[in-house]
């Protein structure tokens, strides 16, 4: 378990903040390009912090992947979630055939799709997974304990759900990968993402838990009293990101945890997804907080707290849409607008090579 | 002129809303997908819109051009703009060309550009328009007049650039094309559209005039000023979008309008860009309001009085990337979405043919 750890910490001595020089010649290209300044809005700021992390002014997406991260949780037996816990390892294989959303949208953006067991309790058959060669097995446990009435897992499972989306993520990035999404799927996963949100940001409980797939007033109410539960029976440390992620987290959470600090590390975009990533991305900012000038937040969740998790993290989402799938979704909609804002920065001609006037900030005579 | 206006009358009556049993039948597709009920949020709007203009639970918006309309005008002389009117016909050039940012965008959300001189000043050499084959001849006029001083263009013209508008949108149906951008090109342009903004809406000129291309705090006090005097001057009819087009629009604005009636004619979603596309939208939208049932607002401006204007027509853009470019870049941008959206309406597996147990709204025990 040391060496786990010790794992984690060499790849936090080795992260940096991105290349501000490199942002500031980014900014100057901006500035020559033929349109009024900064017309495009953020699209300036994505393709500036894309020339920061990728140390140039032509920086290069094209190549993209999404990890869906799975898991199970055994919160699911308090009856937090609208659907069965079964439901999990359905769409897993759903995802491996490439009959879901998330396979859907990947498609059209252009980003491939790979499928973790992080930790759910079914197999997935080599018969089902073999044919599309998009699946891996990562399974650090068969479906967390009940957060309500103890830590969801060892300490050592922590750190090896974290090191396991490390690996994951590096292994993509080593295939040629530019740009990573993060995704999720695992039956009751708001709940532990809102106990981590809430243990983290210190917004209260009844701001940060929302309807999850979508249940009632009722279960609302029994969730609420759920995650109240679980940081009273657990107590986790905000100050340590494996704590929280021991005791009130999952195991897909860890693995997220792990592609954010893979990004960083590896000098990569990674693009979260909702609630279940930003919970992810927040166990990876509490250890190391500078791993956010690598993220891009895909959107905003119309799970209830995922706003204060992104005002925590300093971020600001691309995609305002309603969505509350989770799978990566959101995250491969925001590649393609990230994808338009690398090729805006460049491919869009300057004034000289366009033989365009520049524009003035003489104030002309009042008429 | 008796004629033409005749013209945009048939077009009107031949306009229909779209159709609510398809959208109802979108509905029920959509509830049987394998993801939490209506959990891709604005997605599911979008696409079951489509179905109703489509009339079809499987809508194609694969085949896409955007049509960027160009015109000058004649306020540019009170000093509303940040840049020489000259840029105008330098940035057409630079579409034809292909090197501006609507053509990087467009490129790579797989739609065509379309560039037509509506009313630009200069002439665009065959020498320059003719390798590229984009670029459309529709020139109503030089520039419009000053609006501070009197009308833009005589009613005819106004009426000359609706069906240009519509006629050049047409030939893009005719041709296959299943989803229209539209955008613009005009310096000055943001002052008439300001001008369309508050006679149509009712919006005080303060909220609805902005800095445009980005223009200092005294020149925005001037061309505030400017369109009050336009409005006076004028008084355009709210009731008659061709008066109001007339009196205080633009060429380009006039093609705008066309497309957006085009749209509806022909049973095809128009993605809108901006401010000045908005304006166009407003003035098909006095002509005839069901028009609204094929547009598609691709974002939320960062031009003060745009926001007002779409919720005069009812319209929530799709994006919020604070752009100010025009150019029809934020439409192409959306168009990504909307893709999207069809795409996942056509694509996604229901709970059945994906192997996924549904969920329940029954309220669990309490824990």
């Amino acid at each position: 378990m040391k060496d786990e750890c010790l794992g984690i910490e060499e790849i936090v001595r080795g992260i940096r903040g991105i290349d501000a020089e490199w942002v500031e010649e980014a900014r100057r290209r901006t500035a020559r390009l033929a349109i009024p300044p900064r017309a495009l809005g953020r699209l300036h700021e994505i393709s500036e912090r894309l020339c920061g992390i990728f140390a140039t002014v032509s920086p290069d997406v094209t190549r993209r992947a999404v990890i869906v991260m799975a898991g199970d949780h055994g919160v699911a037996a308090e009856g937090v979630s609208a659907f069965p816990q079964e439901v999990t390892g359905e769409m897993v294989r759903n995802f491996v055939r490439g009959g879901a959303a998330i396979n859907v949208l990947a498609r059209w953006v252009g980003a491939e799709v790979v499928v973790a067991d992080m930790g759910i309790i079914p197999e997935i058959d080599d018969s089902v997974s073999e044919p599309h060669g998009r699946f891996r097995r990562c399974k650090v446990g068969r479906g967390t304990a009940d957060i309500a009435q103890g830590p969801a897992m060892s300490r050592g499972q922590a750190v090896e759900s974290i090191l396991n989306g490390f690996r994951l993520a590096s292994e993509q990035f080593d295939r040629g990968v530019q740009m990573l999404g993060t995704g999720d799927m695992g039956i009751a996963n708001t709940t532990p993402s809102a106990a981590i949100g809430a243990a983290v940001t210190g917004v209260s409980v009844d701001a940060m838990v929302g309807r999850g797939t979508g249940i009632g007033d009722e279960a609302l109410a029994v969730k609420r009293r759920v995650v109240e539960r679980a940081l009273m029976v657990n107590k986790p440390d905000r100050s340590d990101g494996i704590d929280v992620l021991a005791k009130v987290g999952g195991f897909e959470i860890g693995g997220i945890a792990g592609c954010v600090l893979a990004g960083a590390y590896r000098r990569r975009p990674v693009v979260i997804d909702g609630f279940i990533s930003t919970a992810g991305a927040l166990i990876a900012h509490c250890l190391c907080p500078q791993v956010v000038d690598y993220v891009f937040a895909g959107h905003c969740s119309e799970e209830l707290g995922h706003r204060a998790m992104l005002k925590h993290l300093g971020l600001e989402p691309i995609l305002d849409l309603r969505l509350r799938l989770g799978e990566g979704t959101g995250a491969a909609l925001a590649m393609g607008i990230i994808e338009s804002a690398a090729r805006v920065i460049r491919e869009v001609l300057t004034f000289e090579e366009a033989g365009v006037s520049g524009g003035t900030d003489v104030v002309p005579p009042l008429p």
